[in-house]
């Protein structure tokens, strides 16, 4: 396998995006049309587009933008959704998910997105791509809405147990990350945990916040933060374990869905009220638009030498162009360079700490 | 420290609740017009109030139905909220908190009900009533609305980390909660996990999950259950070690915090919104009686010899009353009875089953 690019280098010359394109329920009357639009807000994108052809020509025929700028390369296979990771990796060799990984790892595209099976993904991600050396294990990251605009956590399930080193590499990652993709100069990390005082938690939970107290980071150490504080924007960063994380989103588009529920039955629970709706229809549009799930799609796959995007399979067109366009901030913001250079210099520091403690008697 | 009790054999003579009346934000201020409440609606209740006679007095005066059924107890001593438990524990021996729990162990009272420093209460409880024999760790237990009705999930943080035994207690108990308290006949019960199938998750909820499939449980197994099935309802309840129950609990309560925010500034956004809010007020005051949290205050401490009930420190009155409402209940239906029967049967399936499998060869 050849080195994997971090992506910065090929910035001025314009981005090649390996698209997966069976992936998601609907796969390319899905994708194209995302990477249609994706290709409106970016001028300088170029496609390469991984699946069974003959589904891929009659949508590609009728987006004369995208077709100009995209290559077609035929696939035979296709990762089912209920497909084990394993199984998928060890018979999913010229499946479209499998060879759109590879074109990265070739150094023919800049990143790879896809709404496939994000078990598979993620464990084909890791065999082809490998972890960014210093990178223990890679991490699944995603952004959402808070009080106070945009956070991202992670692990979000690609690592159900954590030692406190991986916690520190998700802070370090999701700094970068949150200076590429959300725009913030200096972010804010916490470390999520059952209570503010620093005598709770666990064990691994205190270490790695004893850890990043110690070695200064990318961004600011904000110390712990419980689970109200990931809605309430607290922090830029939000960094746990995969279970914890895994069961803390869900839990929130759960709690959203639950309220969104009794909203609807409010207005329809009267005359008075479903009147109150019509009057208050334009304002609630707006309320929609900021919730809108299409506008934080996109699970990042960080600590690959690689970027991989994975989209939420029952988005559409919009939501996969937003999640290209997290994959195109990431490549431009030299994501992957960013991340050695900071773990570089963590590792120097920490080792200094080391020999420091060492040295006294 | 003698027999505590376990409340069923005293249900026919009336209920005694030992109180702390110097817990909660506002102590006996809040704390004694909740009692009154919860004796309005419970014409046998009985209590022993716990704390600083001076200011028990004056708002017990004005409450001739509840002074006629209490005895005031003076306590030097009060538990702050920012106590360490282990200082709590120590140093807190003439606390009201403390001669309050006193009062379960030495039978004078059927149950302990406080607004106090939650930490402190868990250590104070444990140390003075112990867990019932079968029981290795309490558990901290609380209901929460969902798409379909309640539910009831625990633990909420009494313990950061548990085995697969721990979880199967934690079932058991969930199980007969949901009927003393929610009224579920055959309450399903579900493990927390990061996915549907049965490969996904640790080792500790896939081991709490094959013992539960093995042992029939007083209500029934459903599997696994993710973090967006808690506000579905998807079980009634949810079975979670203290670290991630408590994460996802207070990650639902910000999430709520958010879409409130998020709908307040949509009715305030515009003249015709602002309207719109007017004509559909009634079935918004509908809609926050549903999430209010006083309907939820309670966090039961179970898996004690005795029934312990927390109420949030910050409620009012009617709160306070829902939380003594709780205890009541569980006293009534006999609750720790109800877990030491099924401990019991459990214990024995569970060695009937070790020993058929040593005789298989």
């Amino acid at each position: 396998m050849s080195e994997a690019r971090t992506g910065a280098g090929t910035a001025k010359s314009g981005l090649t995006i390996a698209l997966d394109a069976m992936g998601g329920d609907r796969g390319p009357e899905m994708v194209l049309p995302g990477a249609q639009l994706a290709r409106v807000r970016h001028p300088d994108l170029k496609f390469l587009i991984f699946g069974d052809e003959s589904r891929i020509r009659p949508v590609l025929a009728k987006r004369k933008l995208l077709a100009e700028c995209s290559q077609v390369r035929h696939t035979p296979d296709v990762v089912a959704n209920d497909d084990k990771p394993s199984v998928a990796l060890r018979q999913g060799r010229g499946s479209s998910m499998r060879l759109a990984i590879n074109a990265v790892a070739d150094g023919e595209a800049d990143c790879v997105v896809s709404a496939g099976n994000t078990g598979a993904l993620m464990a084909m991600a890791k065999f082809v791509l490998k972890s960014i050396q210093g990178i223990d294990r890679p991490a699944i990251a995603s952004f959402f809405p808070t009080q106070r605009g945009e956070s991202v956590m992670l692990d979000l399930g690609a690592n159900v147990e954590c030692d406190p080193e991986n916690l520190v590499q998700f802070a370090i990652m999701g700094s970068i990350f949150a200076r590429a993709v959300l725009g913030r100069a200096e972010p804010s990390v916490g470390v999520l945990n059952i209570g503010a005082e620093a005598l709770k938690g666990n064990e691994v939970v205190k270490d790695a916040a004893n850890r990043l107290r110690e070695v200064p980071l990318p961004g600011r150490f904000h110390g712990f933060v419980e689970g109200n504080d990931i809605p309430a924007g607290t922090v830029d960063v939000v960094v746990t374990d995969g279970f914890t994380g895994n069961v803390a989103l869900k839990t929130a588009e759960g709690t959203a869905a639950l309220m969104n529920e009794w909203l609807k039955r409010t207005f329809r629970s009267s005359i008075f009220a479903g009147l109150g709706y019509l009057l208050a229809r334009n304002a609630f549009r707006k309320l929609r638009q900021r919730g809108d799930p299409r506008r934080y799609n996109g699970a990042m796959f960080l600590g690959l030498r690689g970027i991989c995007v994975k989209s939420h399979g029952g988005t559409d067109a919009r939501g996969f162009a937003n999640a290209i366009d997290v994959a195109v901030d990431l490549v431009r913001h030299g994501f992957n360079d960013r991340v050695v250079e900071e773990l570089g210099r963590y590792s120097e520091l920490r080792s200094e700490i080391s020999q420091a403690a060492a040295g006294t008697p």
